[in-house]
């Protein structure tokens, strides 16, 4: 696998949280395999998650009437995009598998997880209507969640107060994910680290480790409703 | 319904925009019923939706180990939070219901929003396990999302690419809102303004200022995994 490019987009303010532990055995096990590996870790880039006319350099197409999506798409092809857009862009754009390490944050990824979706997948880049979804633009690239929780895996099922973690990841990897293409590989959940016992946690990271080990053998989830709730 | 007290939060950054017209309708129609209208304007606000070290003013409760969570916990409980989020936090207990107006951004709010939620809805203020739930904290509120797309009805339907609509609300209304106690009234959705005639759009802002006349009879929706996905 040398030369593969993996780009880890990561969201925690603490290099020793279990999500840090999780991105620096990723990125470990991923070099030692020969892959190329690149970290986005964006607290440490104060990552701007607010979605503004900041995002577009120069002139507006219509001043009048400020539309995010149409300004991003036409700033993108006319490479008028503000310059840490263009850098993530460039990220995504030769990596051959992107992995979100996170913590939930409300049934969901962190904001500043969701600015970087919101201000980096641009029209035109990521899709471009019809070409989502099968057709979206990154459909030659893989995509994985990584994530840790607060309730525990009781709480994540079916007849749980939380619910099947499964409808929770309905908005991120069909919405977001399939939307511009990427296959969809199974998420790696690691639930309620902080109530269970240090062995517990040893054995999350192991079996982090071990997945990684033949995870360009996996086949991509089959990323349809039914999937999700039936 | 003199007095009551309608918090708005509202994330568009363009004022002519249709978010920025259902917005001040609200505004306008609940202010006309005597109503006490507040509105947190994010973009306008500048709204930081990182959740970071600096939302706790001094010292932490652990500086070796930075926990969001526990942190913002015990700020909370110390009257310690950064003022933008004791500010929020103020406009939410007082008000009986809170309104969340946004355009649809990846199956989920901009991530201006989400950062509020972040770091707004603190342990403490609007949680504290086991109160959560129908025993949330905001328990006596009404919660409300009014939202547009940019995909059609047609596309958001069961048989259709992006799925139910419902199963994108599940996150946010069980999630978050349920979470955290509030009363979740039925989704107002404008599908695809952009797409639509003018008249449609006239009939949009229309019935959004008709149903606000009777809002206040409005009974909760039963928010159960059955309602979202059956
Ligand atoms: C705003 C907000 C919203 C939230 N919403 C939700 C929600 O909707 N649903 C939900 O379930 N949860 C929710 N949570 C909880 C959150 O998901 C968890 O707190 C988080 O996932 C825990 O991961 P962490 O990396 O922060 O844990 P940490 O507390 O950093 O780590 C857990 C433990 O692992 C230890 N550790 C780190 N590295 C190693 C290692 N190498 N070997 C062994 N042990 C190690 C740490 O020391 C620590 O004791 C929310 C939290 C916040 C702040
Ligand atoms: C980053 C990003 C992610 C997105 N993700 C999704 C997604 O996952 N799913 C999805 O479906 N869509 C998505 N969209 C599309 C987005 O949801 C729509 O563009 C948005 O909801 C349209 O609402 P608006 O207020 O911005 O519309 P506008 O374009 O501002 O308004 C629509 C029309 O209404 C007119 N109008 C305004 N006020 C009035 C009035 N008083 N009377 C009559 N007409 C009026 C305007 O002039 C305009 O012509 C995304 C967009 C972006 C930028
Ligand atoms: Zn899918
Ligand atoms: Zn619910």
């Amino acid at each position: 696998f040398f030369w593969r490019k993996v780009l880890i987009i990561y969201a925690h303010q603490e290099p020793k949280s279990l999500n840090g532990s999780l991105k620096n055995l990723a990125v470990e096990e991923l070099s030692k395999q020969g892959c190329n590996v690149t970290t986005s870790d964006l607290y440490a880039m104060q990552f701007e998650p607010r979605a503004t006319r900041n995002d577009i350099i120069g002139c507006l197409h219509n001043s009048e009437h400020f539309d995010y999506g149409v300004e991003s798409w036409e700033a993108y092809k006319r490479r008028c995009l503000a310059s840490d857009l263009i850098e993530e862009q460039r990220k995504v754009q030769v990596a051959d598998l992107v992995i979100f390490q996170f913590p939930l944050y409300w049934f969901s990824m962190p904001a500043i997880m969701k600015g970087w979706i919101d201000r980096v997948l641009v029209q035109g880049f990521a899709h471009n209507f019809p070409q989502c979804y099968d057709d979206g633009l990154l459909k030659n690239k893989l995509a994985l969640l990584s994530f840790t929780t607060g309730g525990d895996e009781e709480m994540f099922s079916k007849g749980g107060v939380s619910g099947d973690i499964r409808y929770l990841l309905w908005p991120i990897q069909h919405g977001i994910m399939h939307f511009c293409g990427f296959k969809v590989l199974a998420p790696q959940i690691c639930f309620a680290p902080k109530y269970v016992t240090e062995e517990k946690r040893k054995e999350m990271l192991t079996s982090w480790a071990q997945r990684l080990k033949t995870i360009w053998e996996e086949k991509p989830i089959n990323c349809t409703p039914e999937l999700y709730f039936k």
